[in-house]
């Protein structure tokens, strides 16, 4: 592997840990805990794991007597940054309670444990890997663990390797998973413990006792970075209005975190636009009428950051899915022989008025996406949509017809961009390379303790390193019963953006101004070597939030 | 202007001078030049401004007596890392020579010199934007300085104000101009000296006295940052194959740079296209043989840079292009009364059989953009075709013909990226920042020494700042004629990707490996504050240069 100069000067970075983790640790349990909701349909589907208690960790001078340990490792789902971190962490932590544990690493994802492929952690190994982006260490992987034949399969594995817990780093989806199946395993008795780490860059996977989930940090510090740079561009070009979709399947807490790192023009926030029942129409009319007002001034440039999941967001659009999607299906073999020509007029001759109106109102090429890009199960696939034009383009009708009416004089000239996969493996800033050996060590420590059905947890994170409190809490505390496939199930709440919460209530209180006003922010580049007030900072989500706390 | 802490701890950066420059200066005169290709013409072209000595700067214990002077400065064209650098150093220059002197902007590019729109930099100013990325300090524009109207215009502003000299910072064409206007103030005995400087992320502005141009340092190492980041997320989730297209006009300087840097598995070279006389065709069945050969290893994934400026590098497109704008052009009416679904037969059917074979092969979207989408001189607008989206899906197509004959199994998913705004405004690395400084510091002493037709020079970049070496070099030594809108005219010789250079060289020796292997390397984001191999290192493509003369 040829290394670049900084992943070299990186590897020595030693990362910092919580004073509780720093020598011999004690387990101190708090007390009993219950689901967020739906208690007993909760404690009826994990008879075993429910209702735990709270865990922390304290420093001891005790000696502690575990005995060696051999753990598996799995990365679940999307890249984050910091998830070699988690895995080095956990590495030092079991070869500290005893040098002769071992870690395996489950290759590819949950797959590699039901299909038994894995491989030995070696410090070796593992050297390589410290302070490192990606998942590459081990790979990641899709594959859902929720049946019985896959738990058993795996217990065959782990079984045979001597492991006594396995450690599932991924997000909500994947913790509720670890706890179905370390419920699984504590009811049938196997003696296999299972343990989760919060990771998303998403930021969507947190809650009292989980501050934030690990990769949010870096991400957004990336994110920020690129759209500060087009900022400075959109500023010394004064020409084009960027419009900038960021990564987060459903929540939008990525492109609110870069809001306040980077004040742009306008971010739209998916939960406000819900929650104020907006059309798309809204907010196409919203957006004309910042350019509008801007290019009154002169200033024909700007931008506009857009989350990723927000046409799932605007109720009208919901409906319009819902009812294409229905229709579609019902109707698939007479739509086959419209003339492609005339597919657009059939479809909105067929759905009811609402939607028919909303689906005409459409560029061409979403409207033919939403109609003919489906998915196997013949469903649309909104994550194909390109946001980010669809908005600029009605942004750009609107304002022509503007234009007639003598309302709008400027010009509108927009670019596109779409930021996911330039920040999910980026090298982990200070604070997840911290934050994730914390969460990593932690997890051997609640190994060592026996328990099972726990989530890592590291709080406090706004306070210097030294002071975070490292502990565990049960999954189950973290569930209610949400309807998934038509069916009932006990999930991890996901966490949307807080309308009432510190963050959104900042950027509202100042986004009038933003879009007034050029009040760009440039971020540059995440540092690792500078001063402390650059290089150590968490997201200013997490400080707006514990603020207020 | 709310700052980022980066930002200001930035500000207090100081960037290092060559030592010629840290004290009293004295410029010595070298041998007389001559332009690199028709002497004779440049030299009738440029009386008063052809064929003057190099000009190097020595460190002096000599007093300086040169009396206050005022200078005009002017941001023109594209963005790149470094402008407000350059703009400080030549403000430092000018109160080091004496505290009177005063430093104009004007705004917006070229044009504020013809339209009178300028500020002066105060010292207040300049250190609000030390260090920082941008042009937005004045302002950039495209306006040509071109005609002798806009020459006289802009000398009544420059009397005014009592301006010796102007100071434009630019890329070749703006230089060119630089050049022109110098000769034309100098024939008309108007007392202005104009000077120049080498600006453009491009790199395409080098010659055996300009070593490179400042930006491309900055603006490569930013793509090479998300294109590292893009490999580590590629070589973690194994599925997609990434299609990155990166900024630069013409030459492929940036895309072979970033290569260097990152290691993808294929980076295509427009300057090779050419030489080779590859087609678009070839261009495929290149790329999908890689995808073909990796898939047979079970390696379903990979990266690919790609030019901006490819298809004007492909011959037998360069030929297609000329016949469809000359085709429409002759039959625009014609053209206008076919039906919309029978363009592209009516198309085919009228041009010659090669053109007609290429234009069939070409995916609709891309053959509609040709034939319709067109600049208002009729002309196909080749910087709108998406290269990276028309590369994969004729690279998906060719994949699904050979999964047919047998050939290939594998998953072909894409992925597509353009970085370029992304990166013109980065925060200049240490070492833009220090280069431009330094030129706009080495542009003052030339002003001090009366110089005209100049372009500031800093040489010997590879070594320590210390041992740089400042001087100025003739524009016209840069220059020889070519054909610009069917007239012969002077102009300073773009640098293209030389196939026998040192860069392209060590590139072509470790493709081959690079696209069987996955050699990825992640560079990571630019270090301001680190060890210095980390922070203070050149282009690779600057290092090969110099290491083989």
């Amino acid at each position: 592997m040829t290394k670049s100069a900084l992943q070299i000067a990186r590897a020595a970075y030693q990362p910092k840990l919580p004073k509780a983790l720093k020598g011999n640790v004690k387990a101190v349990s708090g007390e009993a805990t219950q689901s967020v909701a739906d208690q007993e349909e909760i404690k009826k589907l994990f008879p075993n794991t429910y209702g735990m208690p709270l865990v922390r960790f304290e420093a001891t001078a005790e000696p502690e007597t575990c005995p060696a340990m051999n753990v598996g490792v799995i990365l679940s789902g999307g890249q984050a940054p910091g998830g070699h971190n988690v895995i080095s962490g956990l590495f030092d932590g079991i070869k500290r309670i005893h040098p002769d544990g071992k870690l395996y690493g489950f290759l590819m994802g949950p797959g590699g444990l039901v299909d038994h492929k894995y491989i030995e952690l070696t410090s070796d190994i593992i050297d390589e890997y410290r302070n490192t982006g990606g998942f590459d260490i081990i790979g990641s992987g899709r594959t859902k663990l929720e049946k019985e034949e896959q738990f058993e399969k795996g217990y065959e594995i782990l079984k045979e390797l001597g492991i006594k817990a396995l450690v599932i780093i991924g997000g909500d989806d994947s913790n509720t998973n670890a706890c179905v199946l370390a419920e699984y395993y504590a009811a049938k008795n196997y003696g296999v413990q299972v343990i989760g780490c919060p990771k998303t860059i998403d930021g969507d996977l947190k809650n009292e006792m989980i501050e934030t989930s690990f990769g949010f940090d870096t991400a957004c510090k990336t994110y920020a970075e690129v759209i500060g740079n087009i900022q400075r561009d959109c500023n010394s070009a004064r020409k084009y209005w960027h419009f900038i979709k960021l990564m987060g399947r459903s929540a939008s807490h990525i492109a609110l975190e870069c809001a306040l790192q980077t004040q742009p023009n306008i971010c739209i926030v998916s939960e406000e636009v819900e929650a104020k029942d907006l059309s798309l129409d809204d907010i196409v009319t919203n957006i004309a009428q910042t350019v509008a007002d801007r290019a009154a001034q002169g200033n024909n440039f700007g931008t506009v950051l857009i989350p990723e999941g927000l046409i799932e967001f605007i109720p009208a659009m919901k409906r319009l899915i819902a009812e294409l999607n229905d229709f579609l299906a019902a109707n698939a073999d007479e739509f086959a022989q419209v003339d492609k020509a005339e597919q657009r007029n059939y479809i909105i001759s067929k759905l009811t008025p609402e939607n028919a109106a909303i689906y005409a109102s459409l560029p061409e090429g979403v409207a033919r996406q939403l109609s003919l890009d489906r998915d196997p199960h013949g469903n649309v696939q909104v994550s194909l949509i390109e946001t980010e034009k669809l908005l600029s383009e009605m942004v750009g009708n609107k304002l022509a017809q503007w234009k007639k009416e003598g309302k709008y004089v400027g010009k509108f000239a927009p670019q596109h961009h779409f930021f996911g996969y330039e920040g999910r493996c980026a090298a982990p800033s200070n604070f997840d390379a911290d934050y994730c050996y914390a969460l990593g060590y932690a997890a051997s420590a609640l190994i060592a303790n026996g328990k099972t059905g726990y989530m890592s947890s590291i709080r406090n994170l706004t306070a210097p390193a030294e002071e975070w409190i490292a502990g565990g809490v049960p999954i189950t505390m973290m569930m209610n019963m949400e309807r998934r496939h038509g069916e009932m199930k006990p999930v991890i709440q996901k966490a949307l953006v807080k309308l009432d919460g510190a963050p959104f209530k900042t950027f509202a209180a100042q986004r009038e101004q933003w879009a007034k006003e050029t009040a760009y922010v440039y971020p540059g580049p995440i540092q690792y070597f500078g001063p402390t007030e650059v290089c150590d900072q968490p997201t200013k989500t997490l400080q707006l939030e514990q603020q207020k706390g």
